[in-house]
């Protein structure tokens, strides 16, 4: 796939994943091997302190590993597990997730992401995760 | 604190957390170590095969983890980290989160939830997931 | 296979690990799902404050899960990932580790373990770990 | 301190860990926030398919996460967590492990870690981390 191909293949799953589109997630990049998605902060993503809620910080993790490692295992592909560290208070006007491709094979592909807040134009670093997809057929 | 005033510390907080009241979570049991929560499956929690979104699922392994955790570090509390693996899809009418302290000192809870679907009556074990509360003050 | 043959199973292939028979590692029950594993503290295996070494720590959970999921798969299974909450020094007798498979399927069984540190003849939660057992041919 | 100090300081920790040295590990660079460690591969670190024990990855990646995010904390400092994917049999000459710090605050470093296997004079990924060091009083 040619990468516009790639981020047309990408957005069409996207927009039929009634929960993303609700959370506002876009996807802002994407090749091999490689995500960026943005969703914009409002108060329904919130929680009692005026945060982000670490639910929404971790969908933006599995969402960038996803659709960082699910194309290259060609195929219908799953979250198999993950794993995240909370770094900062998710305080801003958006979150910017990337997910990269750290190693792949016959049936997985090991994926990290970095989670970003986006606050007065500059980013800081919110979350890191570490996860697998697998093909779907288990 | 009496489990009563527990449970009721633990809704008040919930109330308070948009996005976890737009998931439609609530608290149907709570005691020192240990959270019981639960969401209805709805169309707006899905993804591209109809399935509940991994981010729910991770959400509701974060709520689980913190609501369980929190309430024992005796003071305000955030998820430092957790790890979460995908056993089976989510599919059915609700899903069940317990989230269990398996271990808390003077700064941490570690804490180990599970997350159930329920489906046709039957519960069905859909995630497990492990992590860490730490004091917010870090 | 019967517990006695899954013993003797299990002690067959440790026996032919130089590693883990370098660190003493017994097997010291084992059933369908379940393994409980055993080394005793000796200098070696400890760092510069006298603690057992986290390295150890981390092999007695990857051991305990990959012998108590492996079978479950009943082919040729390797470790895919696993993490690993430390939660007191490893000062004692000895090492204890306990993997229970907490689902599995066609290609992966998910396990839990815990490792406890044995001293004065009271076990102690030294760490808490989850992982993925798959099988080898990936 | 320098990076002539930190080395040393790296170097003499290291030295008073007998299970490290048991290992053969060395510290072939270090600077704030980063280290690089290695290991020769020898039968003793196998397992029954002659490949690394994934006991020995974790060490590297467990000691990598240690000795990259320990210093940055600036006082005495402990693994809390961690999390590993192999991704490959650890078959070669020797092990490599790169820890890096991806944040820090006044209490935790962030940490990732890669463990590449040496063969043929190639290095190939193996294994990657992501942890959490904490300071010790807790």
């Amino acid at each position: 796939m040619s990468e516009r191909q790639l981020i047309d293949f990408g957005r069409d799953i996207l927009s039929r994943q009634p929960f993303s589109m609700g959370l506002g997630t876009e996807i802002t990049e994407m090749r091999e091997g490689f995500v960026e998605m943005r969703l914009s902060i409002h108060e329904g993503l919130t929680q009692h302190l005026r945060m982000v809620h670490g639910g929404v910080i971790a969908s933006m993790a599995d969402m960038a590993i996803g659709f960082a490692g699910g194309p290259v295992l060609q195929e219908a592909a799953v979250t198999q597990e993950f794993k995240i560290n909370y770094l900062r208070p998710g305080v801003g006007e958006a979150l910017i997730g990337r997910g990269t491709v750290v190693a792949s094979g016959k049936s997985q592909a090991v994926v990290r992401a970095d989670v970003y807040v986006l606050a007065d134009g500059e980013e800081k670093l919110c979350a890191v995760a570490q996860g697998t997809m697998v093909r779907a057929a288990r």
